[in-house]
């Protein structure tokens, strides 16, 4: 093999030193992925032949749609072309009728069709910041935002949620008080991710005022947007007047259609600078792939076929997860309102050693659980070190045997281990 | 319709023009893609009965190989989910086989697959740069660099290359002289978009040599590595000795396999701390699209059933086209090397006017051609205003009729219009 090893060394000292330039600064300070820091003891027990209860990732086992897989299926094209750069039409045009079927007037040109979410979300913040400037979010916050503001030279400024309000936003003042010059816009997500939270929409309106009154956007992660129980009914920024021109929705077939390996979102707003300014984006990268897109027009007509049982089986769920954590003796969530995700606090000082110990010395009969410690998921450093995001993909079965798991793992750690003396042992 | 239309106005004065915070800076210079912006008056032209010969973009009418279809028609997957953030392990496999195929030892850690090479050279130009910092570049070069630039703070230095000498590199004192204390790669294309030159392996010698001397990381666009007509061979920079920690090479299935809608590239290097930036970039955007990851898998499992037949048909056009170029009274292009694209000196003032011109007021039998004016393609203002881009992506026969059209286009644009006053009276 060819390649970089030690062996293949052509000089010493400060030639060696200088075999290639510095990274950039920014490429040095970007964020591993929190939720796959873990992977490789969990690829190390597993080939230990221990079984892993995956509720460390939003990558639900829910079927995707067969309109979506015929869809992909029935790829016919000769030549597999660019498309626009800002989406197949027919895609625009399924969803101004999804909007229009829930009372929202959107154009076909308000919508930038996106490489995923993360794209939608990238192209908004490169839209609406310089390098140096701040977006206001609610923490904890889906972490690859603070990816996305590394690459893009943006500084996050977190205001505080906390697990015994449900994560509910906190008084505008506080809110108002992490606002700048250099603050551009807020960053929302609901229903959200991490932590289940659903705004209402007095929440939505005390954002917008801020808004106004700050003259900011509002960016609004919408991806969950069906993902609500007990009967309640999304609040959108877009039902809000006056904020056509402020407000940018984000948003992803990932888990509506459980389909995130599609890498489908798209980007919406009435701004007509905003959106001349992501096509721009959207050109340089060429267009979104394709067969997805189809896929995901598929997906839209079909959507009530599917979606109401969708939605019940995740409200089961979250039924089954909101009652499992509160019987863990120290543990304690709210009542999930919507996503498929909640931060509970557990009875441990240092969730990502928790984690890591669950995965490398733990197991029930061969299975244990793997969790995302909730640190990754705070931009204040200390913040969520006793908590923990559990994502409730798997089925009902599943799920109550991972928490009965858990329920077992925490007795353990607890009554065995000096958690002191164990960070020190490793270093 | 609800939305942000001149009646929907709730102010005057500051209010009204601070309705909307500022687009960012980088927003307001993210240049449009010239090759798309002549798309309206295309489809007008359109609209009026005029067909379009569309010389103008680097889509293929190449049919995309059978194998890669049937892939994506066998996806059978009960639940489209995240693959990998760095690609699927089949895909790492079939490219170290590849390039072990080619004399090229690579390893499995060396690659990131990528949403397409847009995605490739965005990774690259981030992990290298920080804001400010500058990366080299021969000119004319593909026109969506400088779009990645704009995203990520980046200025592109020019060198210039010149059609007398079929845009090969300059002397290395040239290109030497545009390195500063803030340059940190050089970028290249070969085989070359928009040109069609192949570099030889001198050349990139040449520019390994200016790497070495000025600790600089050389990235590499390879995307039309097969497409090198006369019987050459590549020369990649993956060839050179000592040159592993500082080559980056960015690739795509795009043109190969005439799949420009999968949007499926890849980042390859042997710089351990480059990979492991780019996955970082790659986790906060979870992962490139799964299905079209096993289409390339299918079509580099075939490649040796397709490509030369591929190839033997590219090079028919560029000889088509070669010889048709220079027969134009006044025109003039060196024999394209590789690639499928040729920038030619035409006999005209200013290509954007005569493009323009071609689609507004010209046809024959309603025919006319789309052209790519070459000023998009260079960074320094006033370059290449006499010069297009020709996309030889057609059948002979439509190439053949396309040409001759061009032909009596130049000669009708030339005889009868006074560009200065054509382009005063426009305004």
């Amino acid at each position: 093999m060819s390649g970089a090893g030690e062996g293949t060394e052509r000089g010493i000292g400060i030639a060696a030193r200088e075999k290639h330039p510095p990274i950039a600064k920014r490429g040095v300070i970007m964020p591993a992925s929190p939720i796959r820091k873990l992977v490789p003891l969990a690829n190390a027990a597993k080939r230990r032949g221990i079984s892993i209860y995956h509720l460390n990732i939003g990558q639900p086992d829910i079927l995707t749609p067969q309109e979506i897989v015929d869809a992909i299926k029935g790829y016919d094209d000769p030549v597999l072309r660019y498309g626009p750069a800002d989406g197949i039409s027919e895609f625009h045009d399924v969803l101004v009728e999804y909007f229009a079927g829930r009372g929202v007037n959107i154009r076909q040109e308000d919508l930038m069709i996106t490489t995923g979410g993360s794209e939608a979300a990238i192209f908004a913040m490169l839209a609406v910041c310089d390098p140096g400037d701040e977006i206001v979010i609610p923490e904890p916050f889906y972490t690859n935002y603070a990816g996305f503001a590394v690459m893009s030279g943006i500084n996050l400024v977190p205001v505080e949620t906390r697990v015994e309000e449900g994560f509910h936003l906190p008084p505008p003042e506080e809110i108002e008080s992490r606002v700048t010059s250099k603050t551009k816009a807020i960053l929302i997500c609901s229903p959200n991710n991490p932590t289940g939270t659903v705004y209402t929409r007095e929440e939505l309106e005390r954002i917008a005022r801020i808004a106004q009154a700050s003259n900011l956007f509002v960016i609004s992660d919408e991806v969950y947007r069906e993902f609500v129980y007990d009967g309640k009914a999304h609040a959108s920024m877009l039902h809000l007047e006056g904020m056509d021109e402020k407000t940018i929705i984000i948003d992803s077939i990932s888990k509506r259609f459980s389909a995130c390996g599609a890498r489908i979102g798209y980007l919406l707003s009435r701004n007509r600078e905003v959106m001349d300014t992501v096509l721009r984006f959207g050109q340089a990268r060429l267009c979104p792939p394709t067969v997805e897109q189809r896929a995901a027009v598929a997906g839209y007509r079909a959507i009530d076929r599917f979606m109401s049982e969708m939605i019940a089986e995740w409200e089961r769920r979250r039924d089954l997860i909101y009652e499992a954590v509160n019987k863990l003796p120290g543990a304690f969530c709210r009542k999930p309102e919507g996503a498929f995700y909640t931060v509970a606090r557990l009875p441990v000082n240092d969730t990502e050693d928790f984690s890591r110990w669950l995965l490398e010395e733990f197991n029930v009969d061969g299975k244990t659980v793997m969790l995302a410690p909730a640190q990754g998921f705070y931009a204040t450093k200390g913040k969520g070190k006793d908590e923990v995001r559990i994502a409730y993909v798997l089925q009902e079965e599943a799920l109550a045997d991972a928490m009965q798991i858990l329920e077992r793992a925490i007795e353990v750690y607890s009554g065995t281990v000096d958690v002191g003396e164990r960070r020190a042992s490793k270093g």
